[in-house]
């Protein structure tokens, strides 16, 4: 079991049942979730000491969050609580010519006015093994880049591996923000991870191949590990999904999945957990971006923003050929 | 803004959940729906004054009916008050092998017992700019082919552009009655819509494209806009959807959406509302045809009979590849 | 009208909405069902005399139960009730590469521990036409494979035709166990169905096409109809569906369903319904495999474990193009 | 067993969940129901051989209705069907000082346009032991009334009992009309049955007691039992009830119980039942008044139009203190 | 009809199902309310030229706002639309000895943050008769005191009449803020409406009777109408709802309401609404109060913010015992 | 933060929505609960550690109950893991005469076909301080009287305090048996609850009060603490609650709360918890009970069988006048 550190934002998620839109709504389901929050909760059912760290209000609505990431097994111990509010996100499903639609509610939120003060990382990091942010952290603004630096500091000093999903997102900042900001806070460390369309979006990466993409990626950032993945729109209800670790100027590539969308949200979040997932657990890189492949497909058949999936569920969809039968 | 009146029965329309059928039906999902009606909506929507022309009765079904219009936008001033019943439609979405199904209960309903002296359309049409109608009106029988052709001619007389869907309803009238009744209020309108397999099945109009249909319809009825849409069922749960205005020798045809259909119901009435709007708003033919095809595969998105979407929406898909890729 | 007896056992179905897994469920949808009382069902509501014969507890579930098989027509009168509990299955929808869940909760249901003298096949098998049982009636074990034996007998001697659908279900016992106890119930019986994977599975048969499959099951358990039915997981979403009977040397084959899966549970024990109808009601066989296939494709699309269709509605699929095309 | 008979509309009830108005009404709960229809799916479930007689259409709700009566048991072999359309009404449930609405939409029903050669009465009364209806039959008009007093004759040719529920319906006809139509069908049958107010409302009749009421019902109509119901506003969640039998100068009076009114439809139909089950079952007339008021409690705990619930429920009330204590 | 203007911040109401609490919520119905919104709406429906005033975001929730304030003809052209958030509140109901829960996320909405020149007052209280607004908007705080007094100001200048329902809320600001901000506020207005409770906790008024309370409220404000309201909790189910016209050293008394609390929101917003609907309606003073105390009773039977209730629906509740008998 | 120590079985909860029956189910909500369980998640909530110790099967069902209880920190980790099945307990809420309902599905659960090897008591009870049970796990029969003994036993060994709930349930168990078993288990221990009907239902003991009850159970079994609880079932809908500690010849008596029963269940789960977290706190004993008194009354205001309630919750019930009155 190791102890991994996960650092962003959790937010509420109201969603409108069905296909109805936003606009529609006379009910929303009540989710939680984020992108660092996705991964550690995934690592924690997976039997990881997973340690979320964010801040939160003092209010029944944080309570709810923490009791879900409780249910989990997330270490929610350095959770800093506030007296504000917490970051809600509406969506809305779409379907076929119809986009999902993701409105944030977030600014405010007593993460994004965090203070470095609010997070002691030199005693959250003690015996931890790996540390892992994404993009997001720093896109909210205000002192998370430099508390982001920070923690990435601390993390090395703790001789944490470190890994960032690079998660760009064009609703919290612009692609010259991303460029200002990111380089210094995954230069160099054990593991990015990054979309192959968010490469070429931000940093310009003209690549016709994840394996491309992923040696330009090294070039630039020179991180342990070049972590590619690929999506690719096959129609509003069918996405196909595939990654690949550049290490060593080997690649390793997972199968292809064409994946019919339940949830669009948080497989990059399960890919991400799948991959430290199979590096804690010895696992060679090949199995290693099978089995986070395999996650991030799984995920998005699953309803909310954390994948409910055993270790033993993920493998399952490894061995079979990706179909889904039934067995009775 | 232009004032654009259309004249036709709205309903409660009651579906089970999910893919229920009506005969293990629990509850129903409410909604209102209409050929004109939604036409109406979507224009009032889209910011044109749409007036809705229609007799409801004054119980608290009607009453729900009118403040759904209004949430709309939709001018209401002009409905008739009764002191019967509303029209009511049963749907169950249907999947796979099993088709949808159409229920009506819609007989005695105060619309289709309406009378000529409830509707003072030379009142109602001062100031319009186009009529629009659509085949299930005069479908209904009673005194209502004589209430559409009145509604036509004050249409006329008040220098309204006039329109027509002709959505040919089997379950209402045979093809006998319709091309009774039809010909006189189509014939030299501004622009008659009408599906490909409907020309056939109505007017015996044998055509391998849509551009032979239009040039057929418009040989029968000379329209000053010929508007032929296609759909092909590719499977239970895809539908293939393409339109074409014929117009002064010329084409203007729109793509081909493959549409993954969410509910069945409204999609001609959207694209009748997209091509109003596309004209009344001094956009070219072939900008106006896209746009309808686009708000028709939209609509084909939305549960209930409204469709619910921003011009911003419409164009957003008129840019787009039509997988609906998700922005965050 | 026949009188159609079926055994077996009935179960509570218990199913989260919509995607959601087991281990997420706040709320269950309430279904019954079990593969005879399925078949019951389907035959009752097509207008057969079908009687069911079960053990249920004395309780508000089992009353329920009863009441739901009676709102089909199922003939109840010969259903022992018992003072312990009733079986419940736990079953999740799946989807994509995640596959549907089943978790019976079936062991010691008052049917799984009932006594040979529980039933009076004498009494049952009066005027009776047809007796059908699956291979999970003695899967089920205690004294099931003994009293599935003296209701075979029974109905040898009273007349009856005999058929069984093979069932096979690997969470209930060995392929071992099923070929010791399965071969004296099925040999020389009136009709046979087993999916070709099973046949596979526990008796070996090695076949490319299910006419190969189907000539060696006539040539090991020689039934008067030796029928095969094909599946094929096309993805997570779609299978496709065949069958053929094989009868004097001849081959009679239905058309192939890609099915869009609304429900994977009940499609077989519809096929079986449709086998048993088309031929009490005088069918050729090919018009019998052809409404046995349209019946096993309506199920899938159909939520909750009894088919919900009319002969008319299997008849509509029958001469369609099996896509579901809305009629209105 | 004994065959009892009853005849009446049965409709669609629609509901808006919880406290929601119609007029908010964003889905609605399915349940069937009608008066005599109520009566005799209590009398099917409690083990008689009750019989509804009635005229529903030929399509799916229609079809639902007759599958949900045969789940209480209740023959509905007797049923004719039409090709029109099935009354609905629409219930929204109260509270406090909003009263309970009901809006029916129940013209033009099938049953309100019956013919009497829909019905074949002399078949139908074969072997029958009672007769009930409510006054709300013969006020749907058309020729309602004719046909009721066809039944109540033909019931009388057979040596039936006839028992009346008079159930006064101030929004299906005038106390006026009820007076000119009712006092033949009542005249002399055996049990009639009235409300306090009601007797008062249409009949004039002034009395300070239910005593005092049930003797001037006897002067007027002398039937076989004069039953007089009583019904106490206490506020908008709770009303009392009590009930008496006048019979051969004696009284026979039930206790009063104070409801918390869950579902405010039907209470009198479950009285009616119960009376009829009192008697038909050789109970003395003070156990036939209790049973039917503690059935009349019992049905408001209720929701949805029909009892459900068995003789050993009521029972548990009869002895209960009324206050339904929790047994575990 | 008279043109009554309101202002004041309306939200999202976010509230579980039944009595769920807050850090139960799977789900979430969705209203839209705040105190002048919910007057404005009653108006509007009964019949009034009712104007919101508010500033709402440019979002799928702020257009969502203001369909629901159009269903109910509330005019909405001259909200101010930003790009910011939405207010949000969350209630759960509670029971027994539970309490209601208000949980706010109201900060930093759009509203909150308005700046003077976001509304046009000369120009929206042109043609007006009435002001309305509530202690709720300068109980924001930021600039809100200011335009309130702006407000204020310019209904004066424009001739209306002014009302306001002091509406503390301990959760926004201190009595001594109160004590600061409100005099200015509502020195001299025609209507101050205010809780026999509020009275003493921010004012110190001691007062037995509403009468005693309302001679000494006239006496420190000098309003044309001093309007007492008084509540009783009876228990966590049973409120009691009295209020009180003071005007010309006369009283002018409602009857007193026993409420089974169906919704504890909005029957102070009704009231509100009732008196003002009673005053342009030229109804006596007695009358005012009379209706206005019986909208308040109405709106606690209501879920959600807006009381859905026609004149008439008040009327008959004026008319009733006030326990909500059932017409049939 | 005190060690405190349950064992027991937790069961599925299945109910229906609303009032409805166990037999109209069409869907259940899903909790999870059972005595001890109910205590330990009270008492974990409030920031002790509370383990519980339990069988449950390795299936998702199983995996679900065990996320509910770390949800609320519940330390789980001496669950012990079985191959069967896990309880169940279908209730239906009851309303005016009719009686909630309880049906048991718990035979051949894993929790009651457990060995004794099955618990490690001496490693559990390392450092515990209290360890509590209720009568219902000895009344599960099998080995389960047997390993209650042990565990008292060996928490005798270790030191801890031990409470007791007698929890008579007439479905498990006769009077008998109880009085055969439960002695043993309840002399000599620091505090037993017992209801004051089931201490005359099992003991025969005749009390007009709780004082008197107290006394006689003292005499009876001298357990520290004497803890007597009362209901009186005012209606179907309102109970009564009190309780008592008789200690050292004192009384400190509770007040009597009134309730609206929201939840029937886990009431009495809630004061054993309420008593022990007054008494490991450190309250003086009439504290403790009105706590514990107040606990109660809060959980049949909360739907599930865990109170979801801070202590501060409880604390604002105990100094409020018990009536629920909303704070905004």
């Amino acid at each position: 079991m190791s102890k991994i550190v996960t650092f962003g934002e959790i937010m509420m998620r109201l969603q409108p049942p069905s296909y109805k839109r936003l606009i529609q709504a006379e009910s929303f389901s009540v989710y939680f979730g984020g992108s660092e929050a996705n991964t550690a909760a995934a690592l924690a059912q997976w039997g990881e000491k997973a340690v979320f760290v964010t801040k939160l209000p003092v209010n029944d609505l944080g309570e709810a969050c923490i009791r879900n990431l409780k249910s989990f097994d997330v270490d929610t111990s350095y959770i800093d609580r506030g007296n504000g509010r917490m970051g809600v996100y509406y969506t809305e499903k779409g379907g076929s010519q119809r986009p999902p639609q993701v409105l944030y509610d977030r600014q405010y939120s007593d993460f994004s006015l965090a203070q470095p003060e609010d997070f002691d990382f030199e005693k959250i990091f003690q015996g931890a093994d790996w540390f892992h942010f994404s993009g997001i952290t720093p896109a909210l603004g205000g002192n998370l880049p430099a508390i982001t630096k920070a923690a990435v500091a601390a993390a090395r000093r703790a001789g944490c591996k470190i890994s960032c999903d690079f998660n760009y997102r064009s609703k919290l900042w612009s692609t010259e923000e991303a460029r200002r900001v990111m380089p210094e806070l995954i230069t160099d460390i054990d593991a990015l991870i990054i979309n192959h369309n968010q490469a070429n979006e931000v940093f310009d990466i003209e690549a016709d191949t994840l394996e491309e993409a992923a040696k330009k990626i090294h070039a630039l950032f020179h991180p342990g590990l070049s972590v590619i993945t690929g999506r690719k729109t096959v129609s509003g209800e069918v996405n196909e999904f595939s990654s690949l670790i550049y290490y060593d100027k080997k690649f390793f590539k997972s199968r292809t999945y064409s994946i019919f969308m339940i949830d669009k949200i948080g497989g990059g979040d399960a890919f991400s957990a799948g991959l430290i997932y199979g590096i804690v657990n010895d696992k060679n890189l090949q199995e290693a971006v099978d089995f986070a492949a395999a996650a991030a497909a799984y995920k998005h058949t699953i309803e909310g923003d954390f994948i409910t999936a055993a270790v033993s569920d993920i493998r399952w969809v490894m061995r079979s050929d990706g179909k889904g039968r039934m067995v009775r």
